[in-house]
């Protein structure tokens, strides 16, 4: 309430919750039904693209990108308030344009492509023709440390080939997906940080192989995917070097910025809708004499969630502000800030929700255990807690020592 | 170590890790393989099959039941240490027809089952020849209260007539599965803890229809499952009735001691199994220039696990231990203090082994997120924490009340 | 950072951390041995009265209350990055007048006082001449029902006689304590929440018996102190009623939303200095080879507690502006959520902070222990976080079925 | 109760018991009375010696010493259930001779005393006439690592003269205080654990310098005190060296594990009695229309506590026995353990009753506030929970390469 909003960010989230009771949350279930009821769940249902179809009419689109022209010119902090209601359906966000890992990568194109990747890769996806991935993770290694990437991209010519196995590509599993982006080393002799980069590789390009796509608590995410995919000596031709060789980790910093606090943005909204459905189950069921919700420990679990939420939806639309003022660099801790917490206060309410709802909670009745399933891998995407908490504690020690200076020096 | 173990039952511990190295492990993909091979996940992939006649010839067979006829005739505490060992895989129990909720029918059937119904329904069942399950749960009440349950048995003639709906009647989607133990509302009139009776219920009798399985957390169980079952006006013979009328309280008190805490046992196990997958992967895994092991946290994890675990299992052991001795309604507050919380330290040993081991943890390359589902549910079955939590409270403030008594007397 | 500033406030922040750097700061120490060699600890040692003057020619004083005429005419919001800097030391808040209880009985005063009671004992309150307590905690009844309080408050004649016991009345210990505000039943055939009254009464009225005062976790707090206060038949002329009678419900709600979120606001500076104390030690100290701050639970420590602060003040800053803008009443729910939120923040900063600097923070040479000891009776004073946890629960629940509503209609 | 206990061990429980209802809890108030009556809080109040002598009559003297000549004979598995019930009483260790730190003094000097040191120093302390300290941690270093300790022992012709400053030396507040054994490094080329030594410093040596004595959460602890000391070349016989030079650290293994075991028995003492003040408060109490103990908070509290209390008496117990059986050494695991998990189980169920006795419970009316204070310590003193989970994981690490190892030999 504090961080109030504009007229403009106002109509918007009243247009988007209209349009989320009436399209989407409706369509939750049809989209499942017809997934199942396909040939194959590897196919976006119909009713996806009937959906994106009237959320465009309704200028409900690519509201995530900051550029007019581009996008819908909306700040961090003003389209936090969106994300977050998006983000209370698994479906939502490929509803309006505005999901992982397409919006990372088109503000990644945006930010770092040449004219000519804009045009063949930006604008389709801007349209919502193609689909995309990311390939950071690797199989091999601890990537929570990304200088441990090891896959090649080699200069060879006017081509790179890259070689090496990637998995957690998101995305892949889609058959709309057309490209990905991969991060690789290219420059083992440079600095540390300047040995990799990140090129975009199609992929129906010879010697891509997808081997499986992986569950996630047995969910199989399908049509998206989470895909291992095997790089045999892939060629493309080096006008897919996004910005040049050795800016892998530059890109990424200003890639996983916006990421991050897209995904803490819709986390809040994934808590929010397992509040709701907490308090609706416990004021119609009873046990031992009362309604749930006379008994004391549901009681304390609702204020805790609510406490929680604010907090960490305060701490979200701080992070924004300072996105947007100070730019992502230096709003590093309060996104690695967010990170920690968004998914960690998602998958405490949604657990208490569970708790709440009993058995129900655990299946597809309520979407609480898919919620949680998806949540529970944000605590390692993009970064595990713990590594995000000694990058806050880094910066903290150097904002007290700054700080401890300059009160010596007075 | 202080519980010691005797001789026989250290033997049979060191058979069953044997056994679990040598055949159970190394299926455990076969398994997975075979089930995805056929023409439908519901039926027994056949290793299962193989595996059984082998424990079955090594005499590792019905452990669980302390009859020396129908069992193994060891205690509750000789079979901890036993049963443990079966929990680190999900699909060991079974191998050794000590599987839920056959283990628990069969105890009961043991118990409070008449000549005939042993005779037709537990031999085959302590033969593995059929399976079985047990209806309590309902989905339109609160269950966590047993007396909400609404299905009905009543009385016709020579039969019993059953109508209503229950779901998580477990273990229902295997074709192998011939009946359930069905806890319904026989006598509305009685006192609040007589009227409900445990009836069973061929699964092929008219009027039963198994509506869906139920997944947890996206996992479908096949070929156990969830099943959500109509009962339609479903005409048994009265012999079914088991015990007599008003009984459903009284068995389930007496069923549900053993099925706890084989539960809790079982869970041990997963935390060892877990805690194993963690302390095995940090060790080959470096990042930010040194393996995780020596990371400060990872260690702090490795250590609060240990110390979890070790504390369980020895609850766990007392409350067998007193169950032996005083029987199942003395030690029902050692059983509910353990069945809270052997889930609850499972799950952490397993999440921390899945933030330990990255994207991999939340994957089917290791069994942690499959055991996290199943264990996630065990909060809930047989009765959620709060409940087993107000039960606790209330014993113990009634011995605090009687040693007040006592001291306040001298 | 996002709940910018005035300039205004901006200028007395930095003149307010001056302050404490060159006056409070240095003077804790002195303050502690004044105190110890006085003949009595009960008895504000006189750097108190030096340190006091020296705010007040500062234009520090005063700064809590909000009219411009007897306050500085700050906005809650306005003032909470001032009272946080002044919790930063247990000494601070009366160098600025700005100290519980006093504060709260000067806010209700000002809100409810007839213009006598203003007169004769607010002005001189406000200019810091004497000291006050507030009486409600009763020994012999759980008060965090005050529908409990069964101190009789009864009309005679021109007079009201109180009768009853009282504990907890912070600063009843200091010879500068002129009076209590005394909250006790007057109408008890009333509805509930007009059964009460509140009433000054001058502590040297007959019949006002202290009887001891109570140590906090080994802490006297002199001078200041927690005092037992029986009341004899104690009688006041009946112009010393606060109000009218039966508004002793209403002036709480009123007093304590303001006193709840100094509080909280004091809490964040005291987290933030034992999170500053913290680094500060891990950087000078080694173990096991390498620098404490390179331990990597220290390093999770660090990180916790700026994510835990961060989020606190922006949910204090929330609730004060909401108070701001809406009023104390409208505010209720952001007031009992940072009233949980706040002492259990610092409460777990400081444990981190002692734990981290070993024995040293059990002591006195560091300000830890005691502002663990003072912030762990805010879990307590003011209502229990249990309490609190109802309240938002069932505002919660009313904003979710109004939403439902809402929603329905439409 | 599995872990049975002997007709002897349960014969001096029931004494013990009824000691303690008869003599220690009566007293309690009476000490600290006397304490505060006497010119000086440092000096034994006269009722101790009467309590003593009593006990000494009862037989209930040394009981912690397993030596059959010294002491009571008892095993460490025998002695817990006793040193469970002295611990509930802060007053009642010393009473039964049995306080820390003589016990480790008593034990150390048992086992690696000359036959001079049992006579002069051993003798007389277990005849409950003097008392000892023990000085290890030092101000200036992270003791928490014991190899920074940096005071100096010098051999100088027939004398060892030792120089530096101590800290935390519990118990030399006391004027019954007659010596510290003060561990020092002597040989600082030797390899890492062999540099330091111990050695017996009678206090009234001269050079011996007793700053202050160091208060706990705002407790002075007297008349025992925990005293800051310097050492400023003090000369003693070299005699009063301890085994031998360089072997500070191979004793203080031996110390530590009974010293760290008896410190856990007494916190289990203390987490139930903290239980038994919360059950017999909230059967007395109401709030909101309903007792204390009929609200669902509360009875979650009671549950958790129970929980908690019993598996860490489960841990102690199975340390206990470890250690008989297979030596202080082979147990240092579980004592790792143990000494994370019962402090922080006694400081849980502490803050919970305080949390339910409200403000009640941070005074001087209940022993909660003084326990918890005590108990903080414990989290602290002989290293910290962090080293004591380093110490675990690396010994669980060990273990799991082992067993991996016999495993893949197989």
């Amino acid at each position: 309430m504090y961080f109030d909003f504009s007229d403009k960010v106002n109509c918007l989230r009243r247009k988007l919750e209209l349009f989320m009771e009436s399209v989407v949350y409706p369509n939750e279930k049809v989209y499942e039904d017809q997934l199942n009821c396909q040939s194959t769940r590897w196919q976006s249902p119909p009713v996806m693209e009937e959906m994106k179809e009237k959320a465009r009419k309704e200028g409900l689109w690519n509201l995530f990108l900051p550029d007019r022209e581009y996008g819908a010119g909306l700040s961090n902090l003003e389209y936090a308030p969106l994300c977050e209601i998006m983000g209370r359906s698994l479906i939502a966000p490929e509803v309006f344009n505005c999901s992982a890992p397409d919006t990372g990568n088109m503000e990644l194109l945006y930010q770092y492509g040449s004219p000519k990747q804009k045009q063949k890769w930006l604008l389709p996806l801007l349209n919502g023709e193609i689909r995309s991935c990311f390939s950071m993770t690797e199989p091999e290694v601890a990537s929570s440390d990304a200088t441990n990437i090891e896959t090649r991209i080699e200069r060879d010519g006017d081509s790179y080939i890259i070689t090496g196995r990637k998995w957690w590509s998101s995305g892949a599993g889609d058959p709309r997906c057309r490209f990905a982006i991969v991060m690789g080393l290219s420059n083992p002799e440079a600095p540390k940080y300047e040995r990799h980069s990140m090129i975009i590789v199609p992929l129906d390009t010879p010697g891509v192989e997808i081997i499986r796509t992986l569950p996630v608590f047995g969910y199989d995410h399908a049509p998206h995917g989470h895909a291992e995919i095997r790089f045999n000596q892939v060629r493309v031709p080096k006008e897919n070097m996004i910005w040049e060789e050795g800016k892998g980790f530059a890109i990424a910093q200003g890639r996983l910025g916006p990421g991050r606090i897209h995904h803490c943005m819709r986390l809040i909204g994934v808590a929010e809708r397992a509040l709701e459905i907490l308090c609706g189950r416990v004021q119609s069921r009873a046990a031992f004499g009362k309604p749930l919700v006379e008994q004391g420990v549901i009681q304390q679990w609702i204020a805790d969630s609510r406490i929680e939420i604010d907090q960490a939806r305060l701490l979200t639309l701080k992070a924004a502000a300072m996105m947007d003022r100070y730019g992502n660099k230096s709003a590093r801790k309060e996104i690695a800030m967010i990170k920690v917490v968004a998914p960690n206060v998602a998958l405490r309410v949604l657990d208490r929700a569970i708790q709440a709802l009993g058995a129900a909670g655990v299946s597809e009745d309520f979407p609480l255990a898919a919620h949680w399933a998806n949540t529970r891998t944000l605590r390692l995407a993009d970064g595990p807690d713990e590594v995000h908490r000694m990058s806050v504690a880094k910066l903290e020690l150097r904002e007290q020592a700054r700080k401890r200076g300059k009160i010596d020096q007075e």
